[in-house]
Order: structure tokens, then C-alpha cells, then sequence
């Protein structure tokens, strides 16, 4: 145990065991904890809860940042404690419960849910569960390596657990930036006009007595999975670099082409590697997640400041980070996620938005969350938050998924995550469909030459013409718009 | 001639017919128009180059605020003048043409097209033509019954012309703000933080050496076609009040709801009309259209502040408020589109948004604009803009259409406009269904129990239950998801 981390004194006596903390969540209650992308999440309490729910049954509703790490969504899952689950998860299991209907997954905007809550839109936390390096003379809590929705959660919550993670250093205390918006009618702009402004607290400010338990513990962050550039998601970073030059020199983008966000996953961190190589000078990221990639930009000098509200990373990174974080806390600021998610920060701050598809049509509708229109897979996460106020909106993904049976671009997707009006430009492996300023008929032409995969050329181009002879400003067969997903799943390819 | 409404007298020389500025429009230039919902469009320079046109055709990109009274898009459509049109539309022959492939139409949101001007995604217009009711000293112009973008147009375009309207008072000077945001990456936070703020200046301001023609006209604006609500409108606008009156009582709500938003159209406008015999007080309106409702509202003292971006009303309320401008000055203002439906303002302000939907489906997704998936009706308009960041994101619609042969409430929607992320209430002359927090398969129990007409309710319950028994998140057949759209185009009813 480390008493010096709590600084303020009086709060020694709440010191407690993970299942005494666990005890304090009962039957039906709403239940908000820290993590965001398997970053910062609370750890041993709500392991112990699941222990304590083989014995003695309860539900309760699970509203996090973003994913857990650690297995927990899968430990939640399995030891039955979860009724309801929002706004995002990436779990095998919970999934598996959530298509089953097992769980009520609700799939939200990741800026909006406490918007939500501070309305009394949405039933507010009972109990608040936060990983924190610190709590300060103030009892204000020091989150570690995502803000996620933390600070707001403990704001609203009537009862507060604080998760004291002695693995992470103390030294990241400063590189958080709390900042909460006032109430309506009265609330006034968001002050923050730069990546790098900061505007709010180092540390959670709320009344320490409000604090019912504190936990020590020393378990890691899970470690990002993401793999290296592949030879498509390569070729898909070549394209994407290559139409922002031509951008910087028609004009229209400065050479550091404004803040940078990128979706989670290989295919976004393959994108930004792919920006190592460039002759662009000086980004800026102002993202959710934080990624390897956004580490060997700053390392290779090619960033100088990057704000997110999470940051994950593999075994390699992690400790080149957060052993030297020092070197780091210059360049770097982890906000909450209603702020690095905000859209009047993504409008005003001109974002640059690069976001993974599962699936797009010919007419540039996006679906990111559903497998053949039913079944979930993670969520829409912050994708939404981006797409739609961004300077530019851009989807990526493999043009094959499944050694060729699934093309993702089809006549039209399954579920509609974005809509045509929320995206400007398509890349996948096969090149770049630039849809700005065009009509749907024009937009199909472009996106079936450049972005699909030759195998399905041919297809797409048969079914369009098709659609086109019978009319509409967006021509389709509906009677065929879902056959190759129908195809799909009856006998396991959307080839013809 | 009212050589005093153009107070910069070195303009004088600018004085011109229609016919003669209509030859600055050449062959392939882009033209941006002042125009929006049917108010305060340029008269006489398009009308001019249609007939141009007979004898010397071009084709132009026609850019507006919105749609264009006076049947100006039918005209220019049929003087096969428009090859591309772009951000909304609202006419019968010039839909004709788009559906048939004909006109390239972009379906844009409405604050996001001057945005797209401004950091050259789409090309400036070469020629601006803005009605107005003055030119200033300073030779800046003042707007007539609405702001649409014809002040970016002005501020983009290499010419400008100016179509000085007699019909409209000179009386309007000082309804309007124009407020133009800054360019990136220097931009800073839009002053406004309540409704009847004011940010800009009363005039658009332009170098008067900009202005290359002026053409006196004296037509009116058409008058709005809205309708007396009927019994299907009164219910949903019956529904829609006693739920806000519950969201009060639970103190969700503030007595005056917060600043109310409404589309165009009879079932916006009955709703609105509904609010007359409530008992909400001080209401006021941050909206892109004000309607006769709106006035009524005034009149009444229900409403103590409206701001829009334009004017539309019957003949009847025409003469009273405008007859009366002077009455209304300090109730009213009228802003740029990008400003009445900026998504910061939206966010900020907590605007209670209420929009119409075409059809919605089981899990909450919204198709605002085509028919059967196809064929355009009108454009996505600002429905988009508010629903997405407003505080509580509301659509309505009658239950069936076509004496029933259609239901509104379909097993998935044709076309997706607004996500199941950015609808929270829904309404028919049936009852509410209030989506928040909840998940796919609670939503489709609630849509269907509420919100769908006796007659379709068997059938959608038979398909959701088909569905979930084949599992997902978001439970669908996806081969038969479209089949009652199918059935309405082959046998003309959805009804089996």
C-alpha cells in the first residue's frame, strides 16, 4: 500500500478491500466506471463483483467510457451481473450475450452520453468506479491513462470508488485536462481554440466525502493488439498520403493539414505510419485514442502535440512511454471524452477524420458497426462525433474481407452508421474515391473504379446500370439492394 | 426606380435590366442565389437567364440557401439551364429531372455547404445574385426574408449582383445579423450563448467595387401553402405537448422547454400550433424557418423571442407581420444558415428539435427524403444539423399515407437520413415512442405499440418476432427487410 498517493488524510480510513468496495453496488443499480479502449478501466472491483454475483445474483446497468481491458466485459458477462451495457464494447463474449439479446447493448455517439446524464435524459451512475494514479490534498482524483467519461461520472455519482493503480507512475499527474461544461441555459463556449490549449483541472474535482471506498491495486492496462502495416492496409496509408499532397499543394489543406483523428485498429494506425514517410511537417492529433503510431510521430519528430482522452499501447511502446513519460507530458493531454469528441471542437478546430468502415455502398453510405445488418460488433464509438462536423471525413477498409467472399463495397450497406452526407473521401487498398461536390450517380461511378476490388467490379457495375435504367436520383433494386448479403450468408460468398 | 434604396450613390451607374446582368452568368460558371424555404429569392436576373437560354442555352451549378419560390427551379429546369443544383430543392418538375438523372443534385446539410466554400471542397461561386431591400453607404446589402448563405455567396463570388426587391420594406434593415465565422486555424468560438444575441452586423459587407450590377424587381415571395392542421396533425401535435409537459414536471425540461426548433411543413407547423394552448411560457425559437405558427406563438405572448434564417408565411399572416415589422423587431432576427443551424449553437443552446420524418423504421432509423429508397423528394434540408446535436432530437409523422396503403413505421427504413443514434422521440397521430436509452429490441416493442397505425401492427410484429428469432442486435430479415416496398411499387399497398 502506498498511503502517499492519497494525499488528502482524512481519506485513509476508506481504504477497503475490493469486495467490501464491491458491496456498495446492489441490485438494479447503474453502475460508471473509468476505461476507454482498454485503457484506465477500473480493475479489481468489478472482478470481485462478478465473484460476488456466483453466489448472490444481481444485475446492473454498465456505462463506461468506451472497451475494457483485462477480460472484464467478459468476466461481466459471464458471471450474469449485466443488464444493460452503453455506450461501446469490443468484447468476444458480451458480444455473443448482446446478439442473443442477453444484454441491452445501447450503441450511442461516445460526446453524447453525459450530455444525457447531466439532462436526467438517461438515469445517472448510482455508484462511480475510477482507476486513479493519485487522489490530491483536495481529495480530487487524479485519473490514469484514459479520462473517458470519468470526471462526469463522478460528478453525478452519489457514491465514488476509487481504484488506486500503484503500476501506473504518479508522474502522470498534469497530463490530464479536465474540463466539464457548464449547465444550459447558461452555458457558454467551449474555451479551447488549439490542440494544446488547456482549460480545465488536472484532477476530478469532487467533494471528497463523496468518496465511499478506495482500493489499491497493481494490475497492467491490457496491451494494444495492433499488428504492423500489412500490404493492404499499406497500400491504403499510400493512397490517403498521396491525395493529401495533393491537397497541401492545391491549397486547400495547410502542410500540417490541421488536427489529425484516427479510429482504433490496425487498418487507422497503418494510415498514420504511413504519414511517417511524408513531407508533412509539424502534426497535430486531437483524437479519442492514442495509438503506437501517434508515439512514433512524435519520436520521429514528424508531431508536436497530440490530445486524446485515451492512451493504448503495445508491450514495446508501453514502457518506451510511460517509463520516460516526463519526455512526453509537453506533447500530450488526455481530456475527457465529451471534449476530445466534441462537435463544436471537431467543427471549429477543422479536423481531418480517418475512420475504419466495415462496409461502404456505391452512393458513400457507411456502416461500422453491423455484420449483414443484424449482428453487432463493437459499436459506432466516436466515428459518429467526427465524421459528421469534421473539415474532412474519411473511411478506410480492406476492398476483401474472407480471401475475396466479402466485398465491402456493396450495392448497399447493410446498416446505416454514416450517411452520404457525412462522408467526403473512400479509400481501401484499390485507391481513393474523392465524392465531395458529386451526386449519387456520380459517386457510384468513382467508388466502383477506385475502391472495389476488381473481382467485384463487374458486379457492382451490373447492378448499378441496372438500378440506373430504372430511375431515382439514388437508383437502386430493392428487391436485390441485400442480396449479396442474403448470398452471403446462404452459401458463403458474395460472388455471383 | 427608388434611387434612394441605394444609399452608396457611386452604384447608381450600376442600375441595370435583368436581361443585361443575366449576361455576367456564362456557360459552366457556378451561381450562388440568395433563396431559402421560398423566401427572399433573387426574381429576376434567374429568370432572365432562363429565358437566355431558349436562344443561347448554357448550363450552370445553382447553388442557394434552400428552395426557391416563384417556381424559379421549374423555370430554370426547363430551360435545361441547371446542370448541377445543390443544397436543397422542393420542386416537381426540377425533382423530375433529378430522379430521372437529368440535373446532378447534391443533398447537403444546410449549415455545411458554406463551410465547404470556405476551405475550397467545393467551388466558389463565379456569380452571387442577392435580393435585397437596400444597399448601405458603405455599399454593403441589405437582405430581404431570409440570409440562407447569401452572405458567403457575396463575400466568395468575383461578382455580385444585386437585385433590389421595392415589394419588401425598407423597414426590414435591422432584422438581420450577419455573422461570419473566421478562418481556420484561427477561428474562434461563436459569441452567441442565447437565442436573441446578437453577433454580426445588419448588413452583408462586401467591397461595393464587388457589385457588378443592380436590377430593381418588385415580385412578391410566394406565400407559404401550409395547411390548417387536421385531426391526424392536431393528435401528434397532442402527443408531442403532453409528453413535454411530463418532461417538465420531472424537471427534465425548463417551463419554456428550452429554444424550440421546427422544419418545414403542415405536421411541423401543427405542432407548433399545438403549443398555443399550452401551459409553457416565455417559449422561444432558434430554427432555420419561421412559419405562421411562429407568429401566432408571438401574438399570443406565448413566445418571446424567434430567431431563423428566413420567413415564410400564408397571405393571410404576410400582411399582418409585415405590414407590422416594426411590432416584431425586437422579437425576431434572422441569421445565416450556417449560423441558425450550427452545430456549436445547436449543442450549446440545447435545442429541442422537431423535424418530419417520411418513414421511420423498428430500431429508430429516419428516412427523411426518398421515396422507396430512390427517388428524391425534397433534400435532407437542416433536419440533419439539429437532430444530430440537438438536445432532444424529435420527428414526426402521420401513421399512413395514401388512405393506409402506406405505413410510416416500416420494418427498415428505404433510406437512411438520421441514425437510431440521433433520433430520441418519435410520434404519429398514434401515440409517442420515447427511444432514449434504450435498445434495438425495446425500441422496436415501443415504435410498434406506439407509433404504428392498428393496421400494420400484426405485421410489423410478426416480422420483429421472425427476426429475433434468428437472432442479432439489431434483428432483421434482411431478405425481406425491403418486401413493403416492394409490394407498394408492384401491387400498390404495403398491406399483405
Amino acid at each position: 500500500m502506498s498511503l502517499e498517493r492519497i494525499r488528502n488524510s482524512s481519506l485513509h480510513e476508506k481504504i477497503m478491500s475490493a469486495e467490501q468496495a464491491s458491496e456498495f453496488i446492489k441490485d438494479g443499480m447503474t453502475v460508471g466506471m473509468s476505461g476507454f479502449t482498454r485503457a484506465g478501466e477500473a480493475k479489481a472491483v468489478p472482478k470481485a463483483l462478478a465473484e460476488r454475483c456466483k453466489q448472490h445474483p444481481i444485475k446492473i446497468n454498465l456505462m463506461t467510457g468506451a472497451s475494457l481491458g483485462n477480460d472484464l466485459d467478459k468476466i461481466l458477462t459471464e458471471s450474469g451481473s449485466l443488464a444493460r451495457r452503453m455506450p461501446f464494447q469490443v468484447d468476444t463474449t458480451l458480444r455473443k450475450a448482446i446478439n442473443n439479446g442477453e444484454v441491452m447493448f445501447i450503441d450511442q455517439h461516445l460526446s453524447e452520453m453525459v450530455e444525457q446524464l447531466r439532462s436526467h435524459q438517461l438515469t445517472r451512475p448510482d455508484v462511480a468506479i475510477i482507476e486513479a494514479v493519485a487522489i490530491t490534498e483536495e481529495g480530487h482524483i487524479v485519473p490514469t491513462t484514459s479520462v473517458g467519461n470519468s470526471a462526469s461520472f463522478a460528478v453525478f455519482a452519489e457514491k465514488v470508488i476509487v481504484e488506486i493503480n500503484t503500476l501506473h507512475s504518479e508522474k502522470l499527474e498534469g497530463l490530464h485536462d479536465v474540463y466539464i461544461p457548464t449547465y444550459r441555459p447558461t452555458r457558454t463556449p467551449l474555451p479551447l481554440v488549439k490542440v494544446d490549449d488547456r482549460i480545465g483541472s488536472t484532477a476530478i474535482p469532487i467533494p471528497p466525502e463523496k468518496i465511499a471506498g478506495i482500493v489499491f491495486t497493481s494490475t497492467p492496462d491490457s496491451y494494444s493488439t495492433v499488428s504492423d502495416p500489412d500490404e493492404e492496409t499499406a497500400s491504403i496509408a499510400r493512397h490517403l498520403v498521396s491525395f493529401l499532397k495533393e491537397e497541401v499543394a492545391e491549397g486547400r489543406l495547410p502542410n500540417n493539414l490541421g488536427p489529425l483523428q484516427a479510429g482504433i485498429g490496425n487498418i487507422a494506425n497503418a494510415v498514420m505510419m504511413g504519414l511517417l514517410d511524408s513531407d508533412f511537417e509539424d502534426l497535430t492529433m486531437y483524437s479519442e485514442v492514442l495509438q503506437d503510431s501517434t508515439f512514433d510521430l512524435i519520436d520521429a519528430g514528424k508531431m508536436k502535440f497530440a490530445s486524446g482522452c485515451s492512451v493504448i499501447l503495445s508491450e514495446r511502446m508501453n514502457s518506451k512511454v510511460f517509463d520516460n513519460i516526463e519526455a512526453y507530458k509537453d506533447k500530450l493531454v488526455l481530456r475527457p471524452q465529451e471534449m476530445s469528441n466534441h462537435p463544436e471542437l471537431v467543427r471549429r478546430l477543422g479536423i481531418i477524420a480517418v475512420n475504419t468502415a466495415l462496409e461502404f455502398d456505391l452512393y458513400g453510405n457507411v456502416n461500422s458497426t453491423h455484420v449483414c445488418g443484424t449482428k453487432m460488433m463493437n459499436g459506432i464509438g466516436g466515428s459518429g462525433d467526427f465524421a459528421r462536423n469534421a473539415n474532412m471525413s474519411i473511411f478506410v477498409t480492406k476492398s476483401i474481407a474472407k480471401d475475396g467472399a466479402i466485398s465491402s463495397v456493396v450495392p448497399m450497406v447493410s446498416h446505416v452508421d454514416h450517411t452520404e452526407h457525412d462522408v467526403d473521401i473512400l479509400v481501401t487498398d484499390q485507391g481513393l474515391a474523392d465524392l465531395r461536390g458529386l451526386a449519387p450517380r456520380e459517386r457510384a461511378v468513382r467508388v466502383i473504379q477506385n475502391c472495389a476490388h476488381p473481382d467485384y467490379r463487374h458486379q457492382l457495375m451490373d447492378y448499378f446500370e441496372r438500378a440506373c435504367a430504372r430511375g431515382g436520383h439514388t437508383p437502386h433494386l430493392m428487391e436485390e439492394a441485400f442480396s449479396w448479403h442474403v448470398a452471403l450468408e446462404q452459401s458463403g460468398t458474395m460472388k455471383r
